[in-house]
């Protein structure tokens, strides 16, 4: 079944989730003017799967049920699927300007595969049966899943049991005969007051730190679970009602610190449950999944920003000179560059259980270019901006009777361009530049799947430089 | 006199300035609360200027009326005025996270003295006269200035003559008896809504454009005149009147389109007029000298920046790791590459006329170096912030009665960090790598005193490659 | 039928091919202590493609006699053709820190088999029937090609038939019945000395230079054939003996001008005669496919610069501190940037004509990155090296017997290490970086298959911005 | 006294040097084809000193003496001698392509002069004494001095008397009444084959290394002292007697490995002997002076460097090209920031003792740029030489009586240009970007005066980030 995005907006209306927002309860996640775009960009995610235009990429049918179902719920059963996974992530980023947010969900949900069916063989568990039955009713549903993993983490010198406060880490506080409860909270998460249900994963732990190994499948109606929303930079510009200086006002991002004031958990939707020496590989595998998908969907953001500097460039009459051209040829390159390294971690993916994952290696490559060229792109396309980009009117200056005359009499730029469609152009650049679309082009860029460290750790562990050492030493003419 | 920060604030008060703002025009630019921390900042250089630890840095005596003035309105007299100059920016904008804003009217005042006394020498006007007459009167009133030379200039493919409205570029579209009238407008005019006069500079005009090469001095409560406020990502927060999410409360910038609607300028207020080959020195005495003053006002920048990394970083327990004091080194190495070459553009500067300026490659050197650097400073910054910096609770949250004890209990970090702390000092990076204060350390540095590229011209101007390939030619053996 | 390395080093001795080398005719292009390594490379090529370990990755079947041949000298059938190409790039460079030197001719057979199939359709040619006549002597015979494009060019600005001398770009200088005669030269002839036939390509030519429209292949042993050999940094240390100076003694590369002095073609060797619009596609295809490839050559060579500085911080006993690792890390992550690049061109290369061919964007953003890249890993080698590097005492004080004694005494680091092996590393570290092979690891890599900005053209041609436009305009709101 | 080029070159012959070379002990440091350049880089700074144009930079009055002397030799008693350092610098260096080679004596003679007279003061020692004689001769007879710091080391991560070989740093063998015997050895010894004394600075000591705390000067005819002459990519091509293939034939440096096979050194002639307290200031003073005319001598070679780009450019006729034109304004942009940073450190100079010192943070920020910059602007102006510049014909070839011919006519670009010429600039650029050159462009660059990590620590030390971290948090508003 593929969800209608007007059914889906409708499912997380009804569903009873819990958010606060800026110290106040919201009626429901999706009718708020903050809160509207960033569930509007995952209903992008159920308009692509129906639009016939773009079914076939985002769809592919489910090895559980045959029927199609959204390409952001499937496991990854070839190489194939790792290959158009960079393809629908770079599409939907190019239509949002945010992102195919339903992608952390993706990622738990392929991690978990490998590693419950890991330990299910080393242990005798059932975890991965409990998963598969959870992903079939996620395909029959269509539900949207969030993926968290990242715990608040206290002081980042200590390990879970460590911290002053243990619940600075999500933990089993209570084991009953009918499944466990669980306490603490789960920060920076992507999009999870959109989602039918949470993926919670673990950190790393260590031996003695069972109570902090756990993952389950949460619903996000689960009583005594709820989101505190970040604020972000111009978000209060959506409050206004105001069209163009929102710099988009179609589609958003949101993040949320989720709560888990003592939530009740089921044993059939648990799917790790103490094994501690699991936990790094599953960080490892979630992280570095997720850090693949940014060679798609940060791309598809270049993609727009690249288009509204040529944009506006076009507007001033300067597109065809060459020190213009060579600034656009440049940010077409670091993004191609960014795309290319996620194609190359499909290309040289593998299968690990039943599951193809991308070459972990070059998933961390992109992930690391991926913190650092949004930068210098978003700098270049502020370089082709020039200063309006910084010093615009307001809407309500450009919409007032008199003022509006004088604003567009001066923001007019050659023959033939509507002065406001310049300004459009403008805030559009301001949003990725420096204002909230910022967040998640530039910043969510640098941190999400984790910060810079953690993908050169993750290098140092996949990269073996003993053959380099071994071909330079054979070289150099010395005996072993 | 120097004026109290207090007086020059009452003095802005009741100048009669007009200054529209999302549509509607406000009692005074300055009690807004987002007009408030621009004018405050202001006020700053008028509070350094008494304050007995930094009145040493701040005043000079004025060589017209012998007694100590402000610094923003002196001739540069030595080649120590222009060592100074960097201190006392970079004092300025480490104070105030932004700068000393009255500096572009303090790059017009020495650009016009220059090119005033050489258009008289070489055509026995009297403009110096005239200019001097100001500025005893601008020393005699400790005024703020501001210095008002960008058009909005339509199509840049054209010059001013070229355009489909000749008002793109600011003109005299009468000439009187007693004086002109002017017609057009300056974008870009920082803080000029704070200032009590504003020194009207013209850009490069052609022979022909005679009505365009216009400068002057016009009060800013001169009939005519209006500015129309521009609008920059997380001002509306300061609406708000939350402290915490504003990331900076005490100070900020300001942008405006200035609108000359028929301005009336008597005689002896006008510094150039219709001396069309002598536009472009003033354009690159007048660009090259704010470029220079780049080099100490975003360099205070970085230091709190800089500053707030560290802080951060601390809070988190792991200031001390090898990788983190590198990424702090190397912040603090790009902004003293930005510093040290705005000091050696001091040292290497000489008298021309009777001011001393600063070397004009150099100065270009300082400010190419400003569009790169701020970019990866704040890039590393918010490495070493973390996720949190993206995905921060309002102070609203943290100030409910029971949701605030969950913000504060998942936001502590280590033992004897109050939360709150963190936040702030979160809220402070937010504002200056993607929120407001990032308009001017990113976006400003990177447009302010012209395009990288009008700095790239000026290199190939100033710096003649003849004795470098004459080096080149004689070692290697080529007779000429 | 695959050639041993011994028989192809004896095949090329004994062909009569004319090489000058410092204004004296070499006996023959093999034994010279200065152009063996490079002949030794092109038979390192026939050597892995008899190597058990080696063979599976170094030959494939030939579409035409269906042995198996050597991989240089395949038309590529397969997308994994191309896939397979990088790995068995990376793997011979990494072999020889030098590079698979038959590429050239590879590319060259590649893009003329596409062209010709092309012209043979559009005009009723039989090119490619030629093409597959000689290509089937080729398989037979397991002959070494060159592809030889570039002429001397004279004034660039000006195109072959306006230069002063015509010959500055090869030519028809003759048509006769049973053929053409040739004349001008070919520069910057890659490992061309070695080679048993030469592919010649013509530049891009315009309508009324159809003279200069000519491509063939040339027996390397033509009457009127011969090479200017060209000379290296550091080459010289090869003619006097030393084993540890050179830095590396087995293999190396060369350059050659190639010149064509009246030499005569058949028309069953002649592949494009007089076709001036079908040169731009030619150059395009040859300088992408053999772009396509340095993201594994120069790899390879970056495996083995990675190896050797990761032994030089090993033998000096920090190898890790967490400063070094993280240097190693970011030279790893440049490299495996550049390989990702043009593992991603494979893996989005399609059909064209018969041929499958990598992704043209991705190609060339594949070598503006090795334009780039390699300057910043050999700095980094470089640091990690330390001034020992530059300042190193020779071989023969190192034998010397009593001076050997104090250069082992000053050159021994920590304990267990041969002192003269920390003297071949450093050795081998110099010719990487500043040597020799910096030639081939450098400043090949910025000018092989054209200069940097041949690659911004390609992918201005390439990369489409209209859908990049379209997706910004969109967002913003703007109706078309 | 000026010694004139002749007679300094003379006096060096006749010294009684001991230098091997290759295994051969040479009849002197200076008539070798070899060492000559070397040799003669040196006599320049006798040279401009004598040659009216330039002794107005190259000499100041002794303060001993009142006598002219050498710049090469002076303390520095002001901020000019400070800000002139740098002029000269690049000048000798914009001369040779090389650098002043007599500034590690100038920068060892300065700190010695600081930490006697500091030593004195606190224990009552005469070192300062001694050093003021040594200075007055040095003054009367215009000697070269050496710099001669950096021990061999062995094991890193060990101090002087953990070494498995206690000579691994220099050390006192033996003390007797008349004076100290030293052992040991001093590695990259630039251009140490030609000076007349050598001034022996300890590296840094912990208590119980007194032996190695040791601080001389020591003639360079002294017994038991002799030098192992280093190699370096395309030193060879001097010993053949071309003229352009070599690149530069008049200037060049070199390096040597300085033994000390148990040398006398008498009282008089020790300025440090077991103070190892003072041993880290000492290394800080001399390793940092040191570092700040890197922004002079490396700017110089630059600066030939981009003359050289500029000639090539303008021989292929496409000089004014705007994308040739950015190349070279971004070289000269990197090349004016390394000076810019040297004079910005001049000019924030201050007394330490009676010597004045350049800011220490600021040399280090400007060794830093060097350690970087130079390697852009070197593959800047390999991207504009193009690919010949890899694949030269030798000057014999240009020299045959027929081929001489082929090799000008294919050598040729547009009219008017000598091929030859074309060649000399080319085996210059050849030189400086990996030819011989390049060692001191860009590797002495990276590890003279130490490795980039020693000016991050230096950094780390000087800058000290309470304040910036006070002003963040100040203006967060966190209270103390």
């Amino acid at each position: 079944m593929l969800m209608t995005p007007h059914a889906y907006l409708d499912s997380i209306r009804q569903r009873g989730i819990t958010v606060w927002f800026r110290g106040e309860k919201l009626a429901n996640p999706v009718d708020h003017p903050v809160t509207f775009p960033a569930a509007n960009c995952v209903a992008e995610t159920y308009r692509m799967a129906l639009d016939p235009g773009t079914q076939g990429l985002m769809t592919a049918p489910s090895h559980l049920t045959g029927e199609r179902i959204n390409v952001s719920n499937i496991l990854w059963r070839s190489r194939d699927d790792l290959l158009r996974r960079i393809e629908w992530e770079r599409a939907v980023a190019r239509r949002t300007a945010r992102g195919a947010l339903r992608s952390p969900g993706l990622d738990a949900l392929n991690a978990l595969a490998i590693i419950t069916k890991r330990i299910d063989r080393e242990r005798g568990t059932d975890y991965r049966t409990r998963l598969d039955h959870f992903l079939r009713e996620t395909h029959e549903h269509d539900w949207a899943l969030s993926g968290a993993m990242t715990d608040p983490r206290g002081d980042r010198t200590k390990s879970p049991s460590q911290q002053i406060d243990p619940d600075l880490y999500l933990r089993v506080v209570e084991r009953r005969r009918d499944g466990v409860v669980l306490r603490g909270a789960k920060a920076h998460q992507t999009s999870a007051p959109h989602a039918h249900w949470h993926l919670v994963l673990p950190m790393g732990c260590r031996s003695g730190e069972e109570d902090w190994a756990i993952a389950a499948a949460v619903p996000s109606n689960a009583p005594g679970l709820y989101h505190i929303y970040s604020r972000q930079p111009g978000d209060d510009r959506r409050v206004e009602g105001s069209e163009i200086d929102v710099g988009l006002a179609a589609f958003g991002g949101c993040e949320s610190l989720l709560v888990f004031d003592d939530v009740f958990v089921p044993p059939e939707r648990i799917f790790l449950n103490g094994e501690t020496t699991a936990t790094r590989d599953l960080v490892h595998y979630f992280g570095s999944f997720h850090r693949h998908c940014y060679g798609g969907c940060k791309v598809g953001i270049a993609d727009v920003l690249i288009g509204a500097a040529a944009s506006i460039a076009d507007m001033h009459g300067v597109l065809e000179r060459p020190i213009i051209q060579d600034k656009l040829t440049e940010m077409v390159h670091l993004a191609e560059t960014m795309y290319a390294c996620a194609v190359a971690a499909s290309a040289r993916g593998e299968p690990v259980e039943d599951v193809w994952i991308p070459n972990l290696a070059l998933a961390n490559v992109t992930k690391l270019n991926v913190t650092r060229f949004p930068f210098e792109i978003a700098r270049l396309a502020a370089d082709l901006a020039g200063g309006a980009m910084t010093t615009l009117p307001s809407e309500r200056d450009l919409r007032h009777p008199e003022l509006g005359k004088v604003v567009r009499k001066f923001m007019s730029t050659r023959s033939g361009i509507d002065p406001e469609d310049r300004m459009r152009i403008l805030r559009l650049l301001e949003y990725l530049t420096h204002g909230m679309g910022s967040t998640y082009f530039l910043h969510e860029s640098l941190h999400g799947a984790g910060a810079p460290e953690a993908m050169r750790i993750m290098l140092r562990k996949e990269i073996d430089l003993a053959p380099h050492i071994a071909a330079a030493r054979a070289l150099a003419g010395i005996e072993r």
